[in-house]
């Protein structure tokens, strides 16, 4: 039995790259940037009007000139204006170019019109006021996002403006999740009295969805020999398996025995830790030559994540191993979030304790109160919490209200 | 002009109900549950095995027995077998129902196992140990999941378990996002000096997507007529107009006079704060009988949120407003959240102030950092901050480090 963080470190050695792809760049929110953008022009791109009103040559109403006769109109969208007469203004709106001859931008407040004559009303105006000046924000070939960051919607708006219509992302891996177990059957079916109903297999294509992976998924019957040939069919095709179940002390958990079998290494079993113990990790070889040909899209090495059954397990362990994993894979560092314990909580095994919590936001705090769940079977009390708080493995039985932590948040 | 919190206050007032739908339940995460859901049998739904071993007669072990007669074996997913003889044992796996005639579990790691009869090792069993018993988690007809909360991870394994393959949640708004604009092509064109790209639609969908909502879009040029003309046809077709630009004080911001000539009746426009100030809501009356008719998914009034074009405001101005509104209209409270300024800040204007900030989170506390962007058009600085610092309204002009605001927070 290893330690949590052992494991981790494990885990962490063990990623890999599955290369880029183009996308459509709507399409792109919570993907991971797989190139700089730069500013393909000046940002602005011509002195820009910043205001409606009008715009003037800011040396006449320095010289005293109050008064200026409108020669024209400069809307948003249209070509740059020349103004004929230095001591004349014309009309401009927010986004338009800046005339030529013109230097300063009056708002329509601060002015009156009448019969074509433009009066400022104020007497404070400041020279080049109200222009949002060419290449002040970027100027062209400036970096505006680095490469190996999620994308939001905040980097959308950004890329649109720069003309990135299609935009390389990191590629996902090809995940395929299994089931064992005979006592499941499908969620639409009724089961008889001694089976359940398949239930961590879904939990996981939702957790894999929050990371933009849209996984697949298979149940295979506990039969030894019906396991290792599907199994065998799925490392060629996938980049990750994950299982849930039949890797305890059971008669029927054939899972080890079969991944050691087709050739997947065994990296740890079992880890120090509540809930979630039994957790199995190893990866296969890569393919030799020949089965590359066959299996085009498979160059990598498979990973394989076989998480204990019960519902809490597997859950806890997807984000504290699978997440991570997946992160580093494809290129983002995962920031350690920490909260407040709000009461004291014994725990008495040398395990570290993922503590299922609800965690509250109070005055620039963030609070994790404990939730009191019925063991790792009870997979309705994963609703009422919104994530763990990671209590670490020590010999003192208590951890006392108001120390900090880990969290490991699922809800928002 | 009025202040954020009235304009918030006003905006709540008019959410609508826009009904449920039914989906598949594994394409509900991030929507919102319409029913409670109970379990439909005792969860467990029977007296469950929890660790791989051996099942007895604790009565046997606690008159001294130590070797007990294999009498047979019970995997996960098999009919319920019963121990014929109390002083003999039963092979148990790990989610199989518990034999009739035994109570107690012993893991494999306490027993050995000779010629068909286990010897006990350990002195110290507990009566029932390792058993998860029926309903303990919860008991037949028991609430598991309040309806009106956001569907995660968590609940997609509470649905499968209780077999709701199909599940009711909220129906979302139709919405329409229009740009206006005539300096605005394409993302994928080419502009000339004078134009710049379409950003604020995309922004405006991709921040939508991030509630579940799939937008539509359209651009309209600076054409009162033509305005008119497709707003009114917007109007009957969807439950809310999202619009970018156009209501400022400029020649060609027709938007707030065509949405009045059609009977979108103003609520405000203009808030007192930066950046966002120019923003424009209202709504329109219910369509009459014969319109119904016409548009038959299109009961409820219209409601229109026209943001300042300029990037962030557009950006701020949906966080702020829309996204509470849709999160009200749908049924669910958003929690403020705050975070703690790590420098002073000075702003003098007499408006609620909207600073761009990064957020960090260590020690169990949230910090907000001002990030140093260069106005309102400057759509990179988004992509360097987290989210906004709501700095309050008021007439003193220094906002100190260490003080606590709300934080609305747009990357995680």
């Amino acid at each position: 039995m290893i330690s949590v963080q052992k494991a981790k470190n494990i885990i962490l050695s063990k990623t890999q790259d599955f290369g880029t792809e183009e996308i459509p760049f709507i399409q792109s929110v919570g993907r991971i940037l797989k190139e700089d953008i730069v500013a393909d022009r000046d940002f602005p791109p011509f002195n820009r009007v910043a205001m409606d009103g009008i715009a003037i040559n800011f040396s006449y109403f320095k010289k005293g000139q109050r008064n200026f006769n409108i020669e024209g109109i400069q809307p948003a969208g249209s070509e740059q204006l020349t103004m004929q007469k230095s001591e004349n203004c014309i009309e401009v709106m927010t986004g338009a170019v800046l005339p030529n001859n013109c230097d300063t931008v009056i708002r329509y407040e601060d002015v009156i019109i009448n019969n074509g004559i433009a009066t400022i009303t104020v007497d404070i105006i400041k020279d080049k006021q109200n222009i949002h000046v060419k290449g002040s924000d970027k100027t062209q070939g400036q970096l505006l996002i680095h490469k190996n960051i999620v994308i939001s919607p905040a980097e959308i708006g950004v890329l649109a403006t720069v003309g990135k219509s299609m935009i390389k992302v990191a590629k996902q891996p090809k995940v395929m999740i299994i089931s064992t177990g005979d006592e499941l059957v499908e969620v639409d079916e009724n089961p008889l009295a001694h089976q359940i109903r398949r239930s961590n297999v879904y939990t996981l294509v939702a957790l894999l969805k929050e990371l933009n992976i849209f996984s697949e998924t298979a149940h295979i019957t506990d039969d030894k020999t019906i396991l290792k040939e599907k199994i065998n069919n799925y490392l060629q095709q996938y980049d990750v398996l994950l299982f849930s179940g039949a890797v305890s002390k059971g008669k029927f958990d054939f899972l080890p025995e079969v991944l050691s079998e087709l050739g997947v290494k065994k990296l740890f079993h079992k880890v120090a830790q509540r809930p979630g113990k039994p957790f199995w990790f190893g990866t296969s070889d890569a393919l030799n030559i020949s089965e590359q040909h066959v299996y085009q899209n498979k160059k990598n090495k498979t990973v394989a994540f076989a998480f204990p059954g019960n519902p809490v397990s597997t859950f806890v362990n997807c984000l504290v191993y699978f997440y991570p994993w997946l992160k580093k894979s494809i290129g983002i560092s995962s920031e350690e979030k920490t909260a407040i314990l709000t009461e004291d909580v014994n725990f008495k095994p040398n395990l570290t304790y993922f503590l299922q919590v609800k965690i509250e936001n109070t005055n620039g705090q963030v609070f994790a109160t404990p939730i009191r769940g019925n063991g790792s079977g009870d997979l309705a009390s994963l609703t009422k919490a919104d994530g763990f708080l990671e209590l670490p493995k020590t010999t003192k039985n208590e951890f006392k209200q108001g120390s900090v932590y880990p969290i490991i948040r699922y809800k928002r």
